[in-house]
């Protein structure tokens, strides 16, 4: 929570100082993340990076002269990606450029424009009905300029070239679920997983959505391909409601298996959407040709709670310590789950020979072998094509035994992994 | 019914002058016709083509003078291929080379012999009966001689090159069900496609049953193993009795799947063969080494309507226009089918960016992507291995909206087919 | 049981005399089986043999002077591979080198320690516990050596280089379900095999349990991996009690199948394990990097009667005639189902000119095709990838009449088999 207060105020969007704000701040905490960078103008499949744009401020004034919709009290006032203007116009011209929600008269709408120049503000519909007719006067002084896009990555290396890809997105301005959760959970994972000795290898990456996970699968795509075990999706997080879960396009990736077990094994309800029920970059890390095994496991799902893209989606009301816990808890589990799914190959043709391993009983009598029969099927199944979660399945041992067996297997070099 | 009455009267075999009348009877309704021509003698794997057969005339005179069996009166009199012979024969020694039906003794029946040589005449079972005793005189005057094989194709070339294929025969004398329906059929298809401008490519074949079929595959395996989506052997399409499907060996291609999902689509009642029922050129293009995907949509099917191989197989009694026009009905549905069967691939990587071309809102506001979902579901399964058909099961669509998505896609260079 | 009786007293271990004697009598009734040899040393993947064993005499004298536990008497007596020994020793120290089974008092427990070096006697609860205080005067006369391991291995070669192995072993002294019912059943069934002339090649392998299995595989894997249709191991064939299958790990194999369909038409209850229930040398044929197709089809399995490695287990009480001529019969149909087992592959693309071989009318007259349907679809369904007994399934015709038809087209060198 104190990670979410602090880049909270912070302007994010596809490119600009916010972000670099915001991955300055995550890297307080995360010290080997990289920061990279590609140009206005760069090219990822059919997107091109847009200008930077940068706000210096942003209000009207109506016609009493009272400042609203100010910029520097909540960023959201302002459509993202709005181009300059200054001038005066009468109510029913400023009415075109405002968006509110009638359904939620209290709330301030998220509202974007990235490729299309205009300017706009958005409203609570309260406020917006509440405007007497006259002259206001609107103030956007914002810049669009050959510039950059930022995003950040870290490699957490494992003992195995295989990687776990944890994607989150550092688009969003001040809004709690919808997107802080993800980079705060994603922190804290990393954090939490650099104090350890993974067996896999794990990589974090905090894009701007869409155009962002387009530019890094144009610089990454065989990679990924080629070292990708599983990936997710970490948005929406935060709040302490039902778990959702988003399959991959093809739906049986060691992704979704992973993450509906440990959502079984945690014997909570949970909300199974399909996937054309999607939304977030697991449109573009899913896409035919780029066919990586991401899913996402969420709280409640960005498009179905009714705080989503406003102002009441906040730190306290819609995000709290207990449904980021929730979240993280899920995590844990998955990387549980996932440090696991290993695939034993059996180093030998036939079995060892255990005796001289303390590992068999040394004189045969009748009845003994039972007692190591365990490690014995363990060993039959090691042939690179089953994870340790499936072997301990087919041996009916539990996952803990299974892994037992495998480090033990491992440390006598009767196993490579 | 017109061509049909044109070609009813030649005298087709599985080689011969009756063959090139009749493709040049076809060639005046589809000029692009090609005909081709292997010589007597030429091998195609385990089989030769035969000599050349003419027939100049043959008919038999019975001790009152009088003639019958005359082949100029039906040439189904004549037994095919029959080698020449004239002299006097006694009735015991005439009956060793008549063949009659005595289930259906008015019938005469349609005998062949091309690889064996004899003499033989057909006749109906009741005039066979009527025969007296005394001398007969026996006139054949054919001739065979090293000639040629001849049959006809046509392509209609697609957007695609991928193929669709008709095959039907043309050794069949004046019967009417089994064979002038299928040539006809499929000169009516072809020439109703010809004015279109079709996705995938037609390809139209006019053979001699079996030897024909086995010179085709042995000039053409390895292009028609590359190209063909489908294919089907029309024949008996013009009784308007019930519908018939046989199976290729392998049961489930594109061929099947699409013939299947039209007569479903039709609603009607149709007798569902098995492999094991098979009994035209199926036989070679299904066979092993040619594993091609063909299945046939008949009417009545060849050996189970009682009028088959005899003469009372006529326009008319057998064939109707209601008969062809229903199987045409048929085939244009399969076509539509086979043209909605295409399997796009997305050009790029990750989703396009749809704003710039008008598919996506310009401004990203909560609650709008649900209205290009279906257009952004179709491109995400856009990866080759899905037929638009299968697409719009996957995204919940019509088909047609579905193709309405394919060609506006393809127009924009988004996906390609 | 004749064979079983020479061999019973024989002192069999994983080396030594005994195994070469009980080769060398097999050898009398296969005198093609070659007897191969690798020394003492020899290592096999994580294995390595162990030096031979040679027992002079082993037993016990009481404080009264009487011998027991006499090695002359019964080799069960002493412990498999004991070293030597001799001495006085109390009750209580002697009873620190006694194996008994209170469960079974009246049975001498099998026990071996290969790989360990000890001495130890086996005895009858009730005999141990009758045993009085005093002193014991201990012989075991044994030597370790440098020596050698022997195994048996006999090829019928049959038409096709394919093969089906019977694999059983030789290391058990004097119990006869498990293990002089196999070494007697694979020399009958390859006794008899010798007097055809099979199609598949037929390899029979005598060889100790686990280090002689890894030994031969160490020696012989590549080939049968390449040449293996199916194998078995023959163990416990040899009471009369209910048949029990054992499973080849991947479960589905040619061997898998056939023992299944054999076990099917016999109509017979058979007791179906797991793999996870296995105990013979399937365990190293079938190991990650083996991955042979091996099963087991015994009578009572090891490990599951209550003779299982004891005196008990005796010919005549366990081992019958009656049990043997089961296990024989099943093998026998096995045998005939695998025969039946070949993959026809056509010759020529489309279908052969069978009317010039006599196979199909000469003359086509309707309603004749039907009598030669079924060998046409043979060779329609003679892909290679379907075996005779399925292509049988497939046409609907039995076995025997599809053997005869694939013998015919051998023949007529329009199929390979």
């Amino acid at each position: 929570m104190a990670l979410a207060q602090e880049l909270w105020p912070i302007n994010r969007s596809i490119t600009g100082r916010g972000n670099r704000q915001t991955l300055m701040v995550i890297k307080k905490l995360l010290p080997d993340l990289r920061i990279e960078t590609v140009p206005s103008g760069y090219e990822a499949y059919d997107w091109k990076v847009p200008d930077e744009w940068f706000v210096k401020e942003a209000y009207i004034i109506d016609p009493e002269g009272e400042r609203f919709c100010d910029f520097s009290q909540n960023n959201l006032h302002l459509v993202g990606y709005s181009e300059a203007f200054e001038g005066e116009v009468t109510r029913e011209q400023l009415n075109e450029h405002l968006h509110s929600l009638p359904s939620q008269p209290e709330a301030v709408p998220y509202v974007t424009s990235y490729y299309h120049r205009q300017w706009g503000f958005c409203i609570s519909h309260q406020d917006r009905v509440s405007l007497r007719p006259g002259t206001y006067r609107v103030v956007v002084r914002t810049e669009h300029f050959k510039g950059r896009l930022d995003y950040g990555e870290l490699l957490i290396p494992g003992r195995s070239r295989r990687e776990v890809v944890f994607s989150t997105y550092i688009c969003h301005p001040s809004m709690a679920n919808n997107e802080l959760s993800g980079p705060v959970l994603a922190t804290e994972i990393a954090s939490s997983l650099s104090q350890t000795n993974p067996y896999y290898s794990y990589r974090f990456v905090f894009l701007p959505e869409t155009i962002g996970a387009l530019v890094y699968l144009s610089k990454n795509l065989a990679a990924l391909k080629k070292n990708t075990l599983a990936g997710y999706v970490l948005t929406c997080v935060g709040d302490n409601r039902c778990f959702s879960y988003v399959p991959s396009r093809l739906g049986n990736t060691v992704a979704d298996k992973s993450a509906l077990k440990v959502l079984g094994q945690m014997g909570i309800d949970f909300k199974r959407y399909l996937w054309k029920d999607r939304g977030s970059d697991e449109r573009q890390f899913c896409s035919p040709g780029a066919d990586l095994p991401f899913c996402s496991v969420m709280r409640s799902k960005y498009g179905e709670f009714p705080e989503y893209h406003t102002s009441l989606d906040t730190l306290g009301e819609v995000v709290s310590e207990e449904g980021l816990s929730g979240s993280r808890e899920f995590y844990q589990l998955l990387v549980s789950e996932l440090e696991n799914n290993r695939f034993p190959s059996a180093v030998h043709v036939g079995e060892p020979q255990l005796s001289r391993r303390n590992l068999y009983p040394k004189t045969s009598v009748k009845g003994v072998y039972g007692k190591t029969a365990a490690l014995v099927d363990f060993l039959s199944w090691s042939d690179g094509s089953h994870s340790v979660s499936e072997i301990a399945d087919l041996c009916d041992i539990s996952i803990e035994e299974a892994e037992l067996f495998a480090e033990k297997l491992l440390h006598l070099k009767l196993i490579s992994l």
